[in-house]
């Protein structure tokens, strides 16, 4: 007898107001037996539904999260996982369904997966700063967790050669505490040092806080894990307290 | 008298399935005496808040919806400007504010200004495909129109070169009818035919339908301007009906 049909639920919170958060998200949350997060994230899925169980999670711990969560949903359960911002987006929806696959999931049969996208970090932070990534733009971690530094900077001696617009999330941390002077000096090869920079604590969340600066004084020692950085491309101007990202070919018309 | 404080809400509508609206959307919207609105998207509007007075404007006047929104709340009047998905990406917020800015505003002074960020399409497909972007990646539009070409390609070289996965916006329209094979060319020169991809045609909206696919034998010919394609790197694997990108120090762990 399989009378229960399993699901799980993976929900981006998106960067920590909910008025930032997807309409969708909450029902989502609401139709699980319980949520399984990350423990500082617990607070905030109270906050959304109240009375609702929630399990809190160490950090590192993320695999075995996601492994539990597929486990129990594979056998039945309901449940959530919730990713601050997007969960697709150096979030928890790649590893929940690595774990569901590695249970012999073959994508249709039970459970039911649901992945609710969320605003990123990036797009949060743009949004305090104008439309700095406007036009084209990468996401690049600085983390050396599980990406090895090397890749790291290829990717970003890439971004300057391509002259893209880029969100650093995790620039700094104190295991790395010259990860996003590293990425600076790179970026610097290819951009010129006025180029319009920013500096984005806890986007979109209580403490926000902004500093537009240029790419040759960014101030590095600032940054944290809960910083965005932002560095604009060749046509990225700074507008008073904005940051906007030009189309080239406006850019071109306004010089001649 | 300056009784009147302007107020200027660049919102984002998210992909078009109302659940994927940031909560803060709707009373952003409410809170204006109008919203103006490529034509397409005042029915999204007019569902959402029943009576709110929207204009309709035509496609390819973005810049004078811009200066017009501008200068109406400058002069005092309360509006908003909608743009599908987030408006910071590919969208209005970065012409309203250069607007604004011709218009002598300083960032500080009347109207206020609020971006309401969204779910822009790139992370939209990728939660219909599982976590194509769950490590670095980066947007890239293929339209010409205001980005030349060569800056075009000049992007796709260096994210070839930096293996990073990759989601193309407004991949293929009559008047550009071989920009996507263009792109997949030069992606080709960089990236393993097996490379998994995927065109999400209508991502989060009504008649979402899902390809999913390999670099080497990638339809174009099936993209239309409601298609975003979504181009993995070399760790992203194909899991039945989902495409996931590793980290690369998992995968490597996997193969040891």
């Amino acid at each position: 007898m399989s009378a229960r049909n399993g699901r799980l639920a993976i929900v981006g919170l998106g960067p920590g107001d909910p008025a930032y958060l997807c309409e969708r998200a909450r029902p989502a949350l609401a139709a699980v037996e319980v949520v399984i997060a990350y423990a500082p994230y617990c607070d905030r899925v109270a906050a959304l539904l109240p009375g609702i169980p929630v399990e809190p999670w160490p950090i590192g711990a993320e695999a075995e999260r996601a492994a539990d969560a597929a486990a129990r949903a594979r056998a039945g359960a309901s449940v959530a996982v919730v990713s601050s911002g997007d969960p697709g987006v150096y979030g928890m929806a790649g590893l929940c369904l690595e774990a569901l696959y590695e249970l012999g999931w073959d994508g249709r049969d039970d459970p039911e997966v649901e992945i609710v996208p969320g605003v990123t970090a990036a797009l949060a932070a743009a949004s305090r700063l104008g439309a700095p990534l406007a036009v084209d733009f990468a996401c690049l971690s600085l983390s050396d967790l599980l990406v090895p530094w090397e890749l790291i900077e290829r990717r970003l001696e890439a971004i300057g050669a391509g002259d893209l617009a880029v969100a650093l999330y995790n620039p700094r941390s104190r295991a790395r505490p010259h990860a996003l002077d590293r990425a600076v000096t790179v970026l610097r090869a290819h951009r010129d040092p006025a180029t319009p920079a920013a500096l984005v604590h806890d986007a979109c969340r209580p403490g926000e806080r902004v500093e537009i600066c240029e790419l040759g004084c960014l101030r590095a020692e600032e940054a944290s894990m809960d910083t965005l950085v932002v560095i604009g491309c060749s046509s990225t101007r700074r507008l008073g307290r904005h940051l906007v990202t030009l189309r080239p070919r406006r850019r071109r018309e306004e010089a001649s």
